[in-house]
């Protein structure tokens, strides 16, 4: 922790801050320059501790500014785990040499309409079905999902189809019940900071697909993850999903497509690009899907429905099984260079 | 519905849209002017069906986007229920006349902090004492609450003090314990869209605190309202909290003061202020509050420790028993103005 | 300026840093801690040094941030002037102890016009008159201002009813004449990284009324303030007028009222606030224009139109001169609250 | 323009808004439906009218919303325009079937150091060289540029060399100057609605690299292109370079790439990404470059030095010419994919 004092603090001032870091146990490091002293706190500070000295020095008159020198994830940094994550998910291996496709409707509707996507993407060449049956909805007025009824659709159609699964699951106490069905757990964006969530989904032996919140920054996504992996859960997959807009005429957000370079080199979990949700308009989403792939993603997350006029939800973003087929066929020649086998 | 077409659209493609409606049973009331046709849609479409429908129309050629007539939130909005709503919690009133400042630490560190915070900000005039027991926090290695210990010391300084308390309840499965602890529910600003939990806390019999969530707009912040109001809960209070910062340098959160007055024009709820959360600094807390008071705000959140220093949460943004107690001075003075009793 | 290793850095690693360091004529600090090593660098940097250090350190291995520890605003700031600066614009104080209310059209439209609302205006107590003659539209065939003609209108009716004036220069080249027939100079809030515009502006001898970018930081802020202040100029106005809104649907910015305390607490400018474009719509404006006033703004810019309904800018954000008279004698009220003369 | 009514309207506000309309010129078509009345108004209205008419019309009782159903932008859409526009710049043609690498240092420092830029740059394959004369710079005190000595450098390096070349002009007096010196002139993203100098730069007779603002909407963008086009000169090249980041810890902006693929459906105007300030993290930016290209973009402007560690500006986020050298190979790779002529 580094204390920085206002330009002109005065020696007692100094002097009080140095005190307060010597009353709590440490020894400060003072080190004054350019008019503006800067006190150094060389000590290993668990996250409490450090937020009650921060919290008494920024109440001392002169300073300007508390700047932390660690980051406060570590199982999900590359400093803990020097190899990059390879998560199992049924058959698959999600990380860096595959590229994994995640596809499916946006909700679960019915066993007829979920086989024939699960068929649809298959064909296309996906390796894993994704389909909603816990939907969380802005509005109380619009569809909920099939709820355990979609479960079972979802575990019947992957068995069928031989494709690994996923799904959200909206709660701590559904985990078990979620888990039972499917090959992976999604943690939806709006539940990023759901923590009893994120520790139950961390207890479940399941890997963990975790959407990054719409206005969760870099840190506060791979602290999210880091609840999951101080579970004992390895597994944790990284998905960006477009960020809060600045301009909601065109897209419904704004895909940072930067986020996949940072947070590879932040951390040695796979990370996984939404186009569908990032940008929210199906005409756009083949451009940003095979982007991602280009900026290093290790799969993709698209929503495709057989027949999206009828689709009871996302219908504007999702693309049909002709649009979805024709984006792998894209990507298959895009892999080559991605250094990827799709 | 309106539906706007491209300039230049053709008749066809007019016809397109036409037909999409008529095909879905409704009547199109086609608008041509400034080179750019509008179809009108004058119809009571549900949520699923305007929703079904703008995907089909979506999708068609010669479009150029589609415009909602209604906003979907309902039992919120002044339309439903014309006078405003007065929230009771334990003896207090929340709403229109009266001003309420519920105030106390952010977390119930042990039985004698919480009676002493409590003890303090009756002193200084608050009416409800707030304290968390589950405590939501970024980093799995933070102080996480005193959980079902906390709740008893809640309930326990409550019944000493007489005065009401608030306490967070963070996923569905703990409403019902947390409801027989307390005279209200808070849900906080990254469980805004935790539906399920607004679900339980809508049949809990309590009332509902509800935290804007950082990247909220006002309509969804509604509709999170509306999910709690449609359990058949009339009693809910909106909490503005700070939105995401544009620069987080001197800042926690961006303060969106003129959510007050925004959201007495749409609804008939009452809205609080937090700005400990909203600002995240206590030197700038007092001037945000009476501000507050002043932009119509029903009431305040303030985080209150009887040492700040010694706060195992939040401790820079929290104001000791004196600096309360000013602010609550100035309050006084001021709530005439405001045609408030505090 | 701070250099933080990456957890982990190898004592190469830090050497490497510490010779760039010494590379450059500086004696390294190197302070370990934390599994992490921290280096300070204790000398007075110019931003164009500290800038090539930054360059060089940040492309070295192991390094994870650095960290500055001076702003770089220097005359704007508390510490290089002690006393908060009152700027005279006319006969007019701008500073504490006093509230300045400027108000007036959009757009100057005509002499007859900007009489009426200038004696509206003086009536309800304001003693600047603000109005547009070059007016910057977002579109290029939205009314662009009676540019020359306008200015003379200004000076006129500032002379005839003893109102000290204001308008907005929208380029280097036109500071001058804008300077010969106003009181202040505004620079709008589009134009506040137009350099070589601040630059004219701080040799104008005039005041210059400062309006905050929609995407600026207070930093950016202070720095733009600081292109003026650094041309000799004293009298600099700060004027907060919204940020970039998350939800455009209620109003046309986010009023960022903290940045009110906030600049008080970095700078000695006077700070101003503009509720009729900080939120943009009519109805809003008194609660924010009083919330202001609370929250320890040295005065007010609102828009008023002897009719709003005739306005050829801006209409649907400004009130009728009834409406702001009785915002005024709200504020009278307020203002002893406040500790100022209005 | 579609007025909406709130639900519950009267039959007498609604008639006041008819009413309102017709006393304008205009005739209101009444459409009722789901409680709620909207009432079109099927007139070429310019921007003028519309804004005089939302004016009235938002202040009579009863109103919720206003729509247009037309955007403001004409000459920059593909309504006004149906074949690609394809830019022109010395022996350069932007737009679809090229891809267009401008390249160079963030300033001009010298002859040797822009000639070495050059040549470095022309090695890998650049084709336009960019360099600033004049640096719009947040600071006062950072290194301003070598402004007209400057220009003299640029103009000399791009005869030597054969390389076409651009650099950015900041002010509506300097126009005729820098037109002199360069075959591209270059808006800044600070400068974006610097009405003056767009209208300045559309008389100029050179093409005309615009760059989006940090936070402007994409109608914003295509405004400030259509002010450029309005003054005659057909030749605009738009340019996305990161928007306002909600997280400024690892990348300086958010690159929004999903502008690319919406830019070029509304507009036929070429379309460039700059990834060097749009991520501002030299390691970040090939990864950010490739993914442009294969999301549609007509070309990059990268930032180049021939030793970034002694750059005046920028150096954090400039490519040595090895890692330049390195992209533009990748880039050649990917280019087929994209259908593309490197």
């Amino acid at each position: 922790m580094i204390v920085v004092m206002q330009m002109g603090a005065t020696e007692a001032q100094v002097q009080a801050v140095a005190d307060a870091v010597r009353a709590k146990g440490y020894e400060p490091l003072v080190m004054p320059g350019e008019g503006r002293t800067a006190i150094g706190i060389p000590a290993a500070l668990s996250t409490d501790e450090r937020m009650t000295l921060e919290s008494i020095i920024g109440r001392l008159e002169g300073v300007n500014k508390i700047t932390q020198t660690s980051h406060s994830y570590k199982l999900a940094s590359w400093e803990y785990h020097r190899e990059p994550t390879v998560v199992k998910a049924g058959s698959q291996r999600i990380g860096p040499g595959s590229f994994t496709v995640m596809a499916g409707p946006c909700s679960v509707e019915s066993y007829e309409q979920y086989l024939a996507a699960a068929q649809a993407v298959k064909r296309a060449g996906a390796k894993i079905i994704r389909g909603g049956a816990f939907k969380p909805r802005t509005s109380p007025y619009s569809f909920q999902g099939l709820k355990m009824e979609g479960l079972e659709i979802i575990k019947q159609v992957s068995t069928e189809t031989g494709l690994a699964s996923i799904t959200e699951v909206m709660s701590a106490d559904m985990v078990g019940a979620v888990a039972e069905h499917v090959d992976l757990l999604q943690i939806g964006a709006r539940s990023m900071q759901n923590f009893p969530l994120l520790i139950e989904a961390g207890k479940s032996g399941k890997p963990v697909f975790l959407k990054r919140g719409p206005s969760a920054t870099i840190e506060e996504f791979l602290l999210a993850a880091e609840y999951v992996l101080n579970e004992g859960c390895p597994d944790v997959i990284l998905c960006e999903r477009g960020i809060m807009p600045m301009d909601r005429t065109f897209t419904r957000n704004t895909l940072d497509l930067a986020a996949v370079p940072v947070l590879k080199s932040l951390s040695h979990l796979p990370v996984i690009v939404d186009p569908s949700h990032g940008v929210g308009v199906a005409k756009f989403v083949p451009a940003m899907a095979k982007a991602a792939m280009i900026a290093g993603a290790d799969g993709l997350m698209i929503e495709v429905h057989p027949d999206p006029n009828e689709a009871l939800s996302d219908g504007s973003q999702t693309l049909d099984p002709d649009q979805f087929s024709a984006l792998m066929d894209d990507l298959r020649v895009l892999a080559p260079f991605a250094q990827r086998t799709l």
